[in-house]
């Protein structure tokens, strides 16, 4: 099994915002990978990561970096894949990380989700998968569907709390 | 008993935050409803909600929503009713939230409150209310001249502090 | 023709600004009335002001002010009118004037609305009157069907935009 | 010829930063649209626009907007496509733009680029495109090979540069 | 015992920040008073108490507000007295009530220490006195002495620290 | 002649947001100098200052910096006088200048007025000195009551002000 | 063993962010010493060190300080040596100091690290000492070297996640 | 003439910031290079130039960059030397320039000036040269003695200004 999506972040405390990514794939059940790298302490790597993730089968990369983050742009610079950008809030709320990725010069774009968004960074990797592939588009759909039930949820959550004068 | 104001928001956790505005307008005995809307996981039912919320006798809607905070703007999109937002600190100290609501483009407003202040949300709306109704009018002024209690108790307070130099 | 919005502001320089609510109110043939104060050069005109506007007629104040921004607020604590708040851009591109506007303690609500959004604070105001008057409502819902004609207006620009690969 | 990438937004005064991601297109013969749409003004054409976009056969949409920038997310909320938000600088430099595009809640990504930044907009709608079209994918890597032209011009400017104790 | 330092506050809340400026004033034997005022809910006795201050023979005023802070300048607005603003940090780290005390129009300044720094307050209120009292002067120079204590005190504790190649 | 006030700044272009400072001293007739001085160009100078302004009859410092903003604090720490701290917008809005100001630690207070607000910091000055001077603030009130005088100014403008539905 | 980077800071609360910088140049065998110097408290104790530095062999100081963080600038203008800022996070994240300490007016610099990053402030020196020691430099390779593992071991923690999509 | 400075950026735009450096370098006879490099279009001949600048003879790096500025982080984690990042204002005041170059992870400093600040990195170079170079120690010291200059200068054109209440 080819992982088609590569999760790529610079350090083990970043896992707890990214497992949400995992799982997501997971449960869609598209082959992924998970590695560390970071641009500033193997950049190297980074290089040959970058290098090769296209000749490897990999589609699309996710990667994830707080404070100065120069992870995703570093990575957009070596391939011609899309990379997915995750700021991750380490100092300043996010907001370093996120003006680090989001700001990128022309020529290199990295496609930047919300502040922690690890998510909506595997759901954005589903949406362009499924531009070739009806499988995984079929099940993106469904996923989608499936929020109007947090939705239904909460209103049956509202129709409980009882006030005189609430009249539903 | 038909409702005239309606709270919305995108989840049980906003339910926190707006109890407040809820409580309040039980307690000045203005009916309401509680409604869970999202405009990107139920857009249908929000159009739906905006257009049909003025002929079913709804008078001032009041919509919570954090983070890309679109809810109250595209509330009020679809309908001429006032729309209150109130900005509710998610991510980023609601400072996101804050600007999604207030930078309305020219055509659209919606009459913004201070970051999480469902309590002003919902005065406001009885201000609004007042102006054709002379009975909420009365009990909205009745609130008012109450706060003024606050600041008399905290005088009673600061009264019993001793300080060897404080002549008060 | 008594005047039922009065537009308040505190220097001939926030007139380049506020002068689109003005026609708006017009043009929708509400009557209105423009006065300067100051919540720290006239206070006591301030003051005298929020507790006569009701009586005088007057339904809803539209209240612009700059830098630490106290207009507002000020005149929203001696009345019980609707006070929408116009944050002017005078320093730090207006993010003084909008959080000394939006950010008032529980009780003293303003509406308020975008940066420089003169504009939508009169609209606010129109929206508000037409709850209790349904020809200006028929006049507002008339105004925001019309401005879809400025969206047709930019799509008949976009068509004109040659490219060979642009297919519309 | 069909479209495959549309590109949307509110007002004619976007132009000016969209060109950009219109020449890139048409530069490298990806078939385009150019639709002016608001999410606050049109609603419901945004609706149907999100609904059949891609039974139209876009396979991609690019959506710009400023100030409480909606546009992209609601278009997101419609549609399985991936959507690129472009946010643009009209007040606040952008940054009240930038938040209301790209810290959407989880389940509906935008894939952000920078303030202005039109043309990564484009560059990553071929990077996606690249996946499933060899052709594409050719074009665009030779698009970002010429991008080191623009750091070879540099240094052949910075080499006239005369000072006695420059070395190069 | 006439006090000729006023403290006024809004809420018992702010309490706990600015009891550190009655400390210091107490210390330094200044008579003071404390008094609960807010610029919304009792306009009139802040009016009231602007008006009356100097002649009560109160020399300077430190008020302290949060959020939306406007009391500061309002009752800069309303006498000649000195008039110390203190930015109470409730909402946004402060910034909020920074902004709406500094940034006050021409014509009636707020004296404007740090956020939650009623202890500066109180020292600003202190050398202001020591212009016409000889007496204060000397235990404000006093107290300013004493300061360099906390530096001896921590250059002992950092004395303590031992590493193999620390020297001092 | 001996003067009471010093006006401090580091550079000739400062000049122009300080000259407001110095033409009120020099209209309500209260002795000045005007002097550069830098903490980081010439930190002896200003030692000197600091500990020779009292003894030379100054009562107040008047210091104005930009950027990481020193001076204020530089002087504040090294004689008792008040020092009033105008930040001067030379780069991020003065929002830099405004923070490396106000935010001075516990026992060095620095009374801030707002961003390039140099009248404002004369007129505390002038509130300051008229604690022990009737003359002064005779002045000082007498200025304090032109500044209506705008205010009625702009109200005669905007009586001028022409629409069909404006009613005063 | 005669010391050749000071560490400065202005308080032992300081210490507990700073312990890193100490840690470091203890373990790569570089002597140091810790004083404590305030800008504010000891102004004139902050001059004769920054005049005696050189002369009595340090080669690199490290300046400590939060809020309006003076420190560093003040040092620095009193010595030719390097001197290397850290802002420390005691207020508004962080913000405030590191903009008092990196926007240093022309002709003074402070090298500047990120927000409570005495690591980085303490392998910049020793980057700096490298240059002119050969065993200095030595470690210095080998500690970024090492920089690796941690990479290496969170690929290593990254292989031991299951999932049942994950190829890797 | 070996170069022992390198002047890096990453496009001609910067050149125009970046002049002044060069100048100073030249002026004080110090020898150097100036090159365009970029983290993102030509991310192996940064590799490349990172690897070899301390065998070429260089001893400090200076690289400039705007928005999400990568370039100096980049370069300094491909080399032992101090790399001195001076952040670019391209767009945002160039805060997001500021903070993707100063907020760098442990392991990897960059010394950052202030935004734009490119004579002051010129300076901190010089400073760090001094450690080891007599000559180039003592054309520092005579720049920064000179640095009084201005302020002398200063104090003379305030001299000229004529006030009837100016003393000096």
């Amino acid at each position: 099994m080819n992982p088609i999506v590569s999760i790529i972040m610079g350090s083990t405390s970043d896992w707890k915002v990214m497992e949400k990514a995992a799982t997501l794939l997971n449960d869609l059940e598209i082959p992924f990978e998970i590695n560390a790298l970071s641009a500033h302490r193997t950049p190297e790597k980074v290089e040959e990561f970058s290098k090769n993730a296209e000749s490897r089968g990999i589609k699309i990369i996710i990667a994830a970096a707080g404070m100065a983050a120069h992870l995703p742009g570093v990575i957009a610079a070596g391939t011609n894949l899309p990379v997915i950008g995750v700021p991750i809030n380490a100092t300043l709320d996010g907001m370093d990380s996120l003006l680090a990725i989001v700001q990128m010069p022309p020529g290199i774009p990295v496609a930047t989700v919300g502040i922690n968004a690890s998510l909506n960074a595997a759901l954005l990797a589903v949406q362009i998968l499924s531009l070739s592939n009806e499988e995984i588009a079929k099940k993106s759909k469904n996923y989608k569907e499936n929020l109007k039930g947090k939705i239904e949820k909460a209103n049956q959550d509202f129709a409980k709390i009882e006030f005189k004068f609430k009249t539903n």
